[in-house]
């Protein structure tokens, strides 16, 4: 039977601002990353996240991001590797202390914004990544974009490694996501994007943006919980999948 | 045989910025209480600071502060119950990931600065850092201000609790620390604060600013390490110990 | 004929984060407090709210706050005079800087949250507000709450002086406004509110919540734009205070 | 007669942190950067350090940098250029405020750290930042790297613009610093270092690194004054920059 996790980014709040549909989103996906305080959250946003995850019964990962929290953490930041490694463990633990408040377990890393697409393409970031992920929990899944350089590091360190896809991104032929700027890089046609993404899952396959098809590995397909609109695609994504007997499921019986 | 703690915080540097003493006077002291990136500090040098209490041998404490760096925490903030307890979590696993990758255990958790301050007059407060506390591990002893809130709260709650004195500071007559603003709420003099001291750990007892005797538990002896001048009344105060037979070991091997 | 003006916070977004519906809390006041980066606010939000402002011809106010993003500025900190002091200049200055860039001129300051009730109350804390006012513009506004300590350094300083109102709130005897935690603090029925509003514009008086009446100044009246609720209860205080023959303008036309 | 500026970097303490030997630099220099509160400084630091330049009589600029207290600014981040624009306006104007308060006025800006260095090469970025001091006062300085695109900007703009060299690093052949990984980036030789600064003053050449003379523009020399031996370095330039007939004198009285 097929099997793909749909993961999240959640906890996104901070202080007096709220951002996101947490309590929406929760019932739809099966794992979610969740802010640690550099680039978005604070330590009470945190102790709720965590609860409420608790609560629904979903897992739970890390979503550490730069130190930039005026930027959200999508902002290139030009880290040294030793500060890359101590940013994971230090958002790691302090993640990881509302989990074992709440006696439960980290299922998985994945890092935010600007410090997930670099890693994705800079091997020496990927690894210093893993690196801090290794020297707090061997067990952590890593969960990056497919094909790229930290899905490479963690796999070349013996981590667990989870890939993932996007549902409304155009593929280059090597298996990266088209610039954002260049024409075509989004798949706006929600129908195209779902179906792109059944047959991901289902044959490994997805069609790059010149035209041929291009292996691709989909453990997790990234979606949003930011509006009603988004909420919205996400039933859709469901329920397509469940027609086309796909079971969703954490990242933990996946990889 | 008699025996004390000398505690003194560790890790204050941040970024481009230095302070301390940190290497001079690590030997000096029994335990240290490592700054967790709120008060003071950063991820890369908690991962130095870990690093270098590992191969010293020496214990390792938290010492979590306020959110306010421009102010090192040592301005009063009136911060809530819950939050209270969410930033000594966050800040406790944030230091205790680097403890897992240099594969040590954190021993004790000190409030800092206007965080001590506060909790050692504020029940409420109090309570709500040893919840904090507790639900992250309840072997963590309890570094506070001996006879205070904190030191009431820890024990009302059942965790190890560890009674500090200050070597430099008058006292009241209910055992409170006298107001820096008041005359005489410093002791200046080397040599009686080290006869104090000594009366201290070995009789439990100190004159208050009153001229009247009163008890004191010292479990611990809070030292400074950020000058020379520093570091030698450190070394003088270990000396003569030493000589009264007094026992210098960490505070798990006390409480 | 009698004059009041409105005034609502502005501009209080952050990076990612969106607050308040600044776009349509707008047209309904005549000066606007705006968020100047300490506790709200990033330098690209002050140049949009700032060229918001000016199309709209409103009057604008700094807002400086507390070095306390993750509190919104609404805990008490316990800084010294010449913090307060340094940090009401940094703050003017910053936001000044997009008047400057939109060549208009700043009417008022009203600091904010803790900062406003700190300073109501502790003259030595709102004389240091005063003379960063005063070291920065000494044609600046002060816009206080009607009758403290803020108010009053202010006009022993010699600095024009704006006094302000609730709608929402119990007043005690002296002036002061009832602490929230108290029965009675708010005003929950809209149209009492209101007529309270009118009688502090129109006669100078106020019941307070002993059932005696007390003098009152009112040139503005706090008003909130942060839900459609907010925004309607605005728009009911302007049909009134039209109605009671009350013009609405800027505090510069009124002090 | 030749005359050329010395400018260094100033008041970039923050909170309980101290950086630099400002009361030592500041009579050997005739140009002062000031940090602004973004990759350091904080508003005590900037108040006292505008009342120290005033006491002493130098010229003071703004020294706006990234928001990256951690980094010290010295990270390369991918911001915006209206972020940058609105960054400088913001440093800008909270520096000035200080400026204001003790009646002086700012002679230049010179970008800090990252933020100078990748102005220097993206003139997309550096005309952003050169509208920032425009919007503020069209008759700041813009002090620069000699040659690099932030001076050419700001020379586009009708700025006025002085150009900056560096005694200790090489120069590649389009007048570019070679890169410090490089070797031979860096000039070790006290005594050559001298010559070569006072070549470029009095003659506008400089050997590149490749061996070959090209020509440079030196308004003013970047010195350094963070320990002892920088020091007594700028006191040897100064003292061989006076024999060779070179007065020193502020930024203002050369361009």
């Amino acid at each position: 039977m097929f099997r793909v996790d749909l993961n999240s980014d959640l906890g996104e709040s901070f202080g007096r601002y709220t951002l996101g549909m947490d309590d929406k989103v929760i019932p739809l996906i099966s794992s979610a990353n969740v802010a640690c305080g550099y680039h978005a959250s604070d330590p009470v946003v945190m102790a709720k996240t965590i609860t409420m995850a608790k609560e629904s019964g979903i897992q739970v990962g890390a979503h550490p991001g730069y130190p930039d929290l005026m930027g959200f953490g999508r902002r290139n930041m030009n880290v040294s590797p030793s500060e890359a490694k101590a940013y994971v463990l230090y958002q790691l633990g302090a993640l990881d202390a509302f989990c074992r408040a709440n006696e439960i377990k980290l299922q998985h890393v994945k890092p935010h914004g600007a410090f997930y697409n670099m890693a994705a393409k800079d091997y020496t970031l990927a690894k210093a990544i893993c690196e801090g992920i290794a020297a707090f929990d061997k067990d952590l899944i890593v969960l990056a974009l497919s094909g790229g350089e930290l899905a490479h590091a963690a796999a070349d360190m013996g981590l667990r490694t989870a890939q993932e896809v996007f549902a409304d991104r155009a593929y280059e032929e090597d298996g990266t996501l088209v610039d954002r700027r260049k024409d075509g890089a989004m798949v706006t046609d929600e129908d195209i994007a779902i179906a792109r993404v059944v047959r991901m899952v289902k044959e490994g396959k997805v069609t790059a943006i010149t035209g041929r098809d291009i292996d691709i590995r989909a453990d997790s397909i990234c979606v949003h919980g930011d509006g009603a609109k988004a909420l919205a695609f996400v039933e859709k994504i469901r329920a397509r999948l469940t027609e086309e007997g796909v079971a969703i499921c954490p990242l933990k019986e996946i990889v």
